[in-house]
C-alpha cells in the first residue's frame, strides 16, 4: 500500500502536519503534482474530519524534492454537509511548494437527477495499451508508482510521432492491488503525460500553475478509464481537461489544469 | 462606471481591505457570485501589485447581502512573472462569504505557440437576442447591472420551455460603455442563467460550491461572446463550463464551476 504510506501525514500541532515527499514519485527530479496534492489533501481531510475531496484546487509554487514537508491547514468554514479549508505545503527550509483550497465531504450514492452528455473513452484492453515509460520519465521512478496504460493511438509521441491531436487516453490503477480512493484520484488526474506532447507544437515543457479536481464519487474497484484533452493553447497558457471513469461506467472525477506554455526563445 | 465603483476596495491595514456589497447585484436577494469574486480579486490584485487574475478559484461559504465587507489577503508566493495569494471575504458580522486562491500576473500579447480546437459560439446579433429578465431575476437588480443577451434558442426556459440541452449562449458587456477588464470577466463568467435550466431535470436551484476562472487575455473593446455548458449531472453535483470570446475572435477566459444539485425531497 505504497501510495497510502507515501502520502501519510502526522499531526504536529493544531493545524500543522508533518509528512514526507518519498523518493520515486518524481518526473525528471520533481515530485509529481498530483502526488503533492494528495499529501496536502490528506492533511486537509484529517483537519476537517471529512473523508472525500469534493472540489480541490492547488497552485504550484516551487518544485518538490524528496524530504520532510510540513502542511499548515486552516479552516475556512465548517458546514453541515461540507467543510472548506486552505493548506500550505512547505519543505524543510520553509519554501512553499503548494497552496491549496478545498471543500471536503462524504460522498455517497444517494442518487438524484442525473444527466450524462458524454461517455467513457473507448480503450483497447490494458494489456494492449502501453505502460508509461520511455524518454519523458526515464531515470525517474514515477512510472513504477502508478500502473498506467496509454492508448496506442496517443502514445506515438514517445517515438517522436505525435498524433497531432492534443489528447491522451488510458487506464489508471495503483500497483499491487492498492485500492484507488478519492485521494488517489488526485494522483490519477495528474499522472498521464501532457496532452500537448501529441500536438504538433514546439512545446516540450508545460509547468502546471494550477490544478482543480472535482470528485463526484468513490471509484468502484478495478481499472479507471481516463481521458485528457486540450482545446486552447492561447495567450501563453493551455488548459488540460481530464475525466476519470470507474469500472462501473460512472464518472468519478473531472479535472482541469492551467499550464504555462513557455515561449520559444527569440 | 458602476462595476468599477461597486467593486472598489480600500486598504484598511496591511493585508486587510474594506469594501461594500452594493445594492442591486443580487439574484433573488443574494449577491451574484462573480460580483463577490470581483471584489475579492480587486483586493488580491492590489495586494500582489499585479493587474490580471490568471487563475482564480472561489469557494462560496455563505450568501452575500448588501453592506460592508472586509477582505483579508495573504501572500502565498511572489514570483518573477506571477504572484499567488489567498483571500477571505467576510461580512460585517465576521461571517465568511467567500474564500479565494489566485495567481495574478500581467497579461500581454507576446504570442507564442497557439492551437484552438474550438470556435466562438455563433449568435444572432445582440438586438435579435433576449435581455436577461423574467422570473429567475424578477425583483432583483442584477439584470440592470450587466448587459446580457441570450441566444433565443437557449432562452425558452423563461417561458417554461427548456431547450433540452444544458447550454446557455449569449452576449455580455457592461452597461454605459464601461470597459470589460480582466476583473469584469470574473463577473461575465457567472452572469448567465444556469445551463441546467435548459435540461429536462427537476432542478430549479443550483448553489455554486466553487468557481475557477482562467483569464487568457485582456478583452478587446465590444461585446463578448459567451457559451456555457454542462456535461455531467452526476453524484449530486454538476459542472458548468464557460468560454468567453472577445470581439476580435480571441478566447479571453474559461471557467468551470461545481454546483450542488439538491435532491428532490422523498
Amino acid at each position: 500500500m505504497r501510495f497510502a504510506r507515501d502520502t501519510d501525514v502526522r499531526p504536529a500541532a493544531p493545524g500543522s502536519w508533518e509528512a514526507r515527499i518519498a523518493a520515486g514519485w518524481d518526473i525528471g527530479g520533481n515530485a509529481n503534482g498530483g502526488y503533492l496534492l494528495a499529501i496536502a489533501a490528506r492533511a486537509m481531510s484529517l483537519a476537517l474530519e471529512r473523508p472525500d475531496p469534493v472540489t480541490l484546487t492547488a497552485h504550484y509554487l516551487s518544485p518538490g524534492k524528496p524530504g520532510p514537508v510540513r502542511i499548515e491547514t486552516q479552516l475556512a468554514r465548517s458546514g453541515r454537509r461540507f467543510s472548506t479549508a486552505t493548506a500550505r505545503l512547505c519543505d524543510a527550509s520553509g519554501t512553499p511548494l503548494l497552496q491549496a483550497l478545498g471543500t471536503f465531504g462524504e460522498l455517497d450514492d444517494e442518487g438524484g437527477p442525473e444527466l450524462v452528455e458524454s461517455a467513457p473513452p473507448e480503450l483497447p484492453p490494458p494489456d494492449a495499451c502501453l505502460p508509461r515509460s520511455g524518454p519523458p520519465v526515464s531515470g525517474s521512478g514515477f512510472g513504477e508508482r502508478v500502473d498506467l496504460r496509454l492508448h496506442p493511438e496517443d502514445a506515438g509521441f514517445y517515438r517522436g510521432e505525435p498524433s497531432g491531436a492534443p489528447r491522451v487516453r488510458g487506464w489508471f490503477r495503483l500497483p499491487d492491488d492498492e485500492p484507488v480512493d478519492t485521494l488517489a484520484l488526485l494522483l490519477g488526474v495528474d499522472a498521464f503525460p501532457p496532452t500537448v506532447f501529441n500536438a504538433n507544437l514546439p512545446v516540450s515543457w508545460v509547468p502546471t500553475l494550477e490544478l482543480t479536481a472535482h470528485v463526484r464519487a468513490r471509484p468502484a474497484p478495478g481499472w479507471l478509464r481516463c481521458a485528457f484533452s486540450t482545446r486552447f493553447v492561447v495567450g501563453g497558457f493551455l488548459e488540460e481537461d481530464g475525466e476519470v471513469w470507474d469500472d462501473s461506467g460512472r464518472l468519478v472525477a473531472q479535472s482541469r489544469q492551467l499550464a504555462l506554455v513557455p515561449r520559444p526563445r527569440a
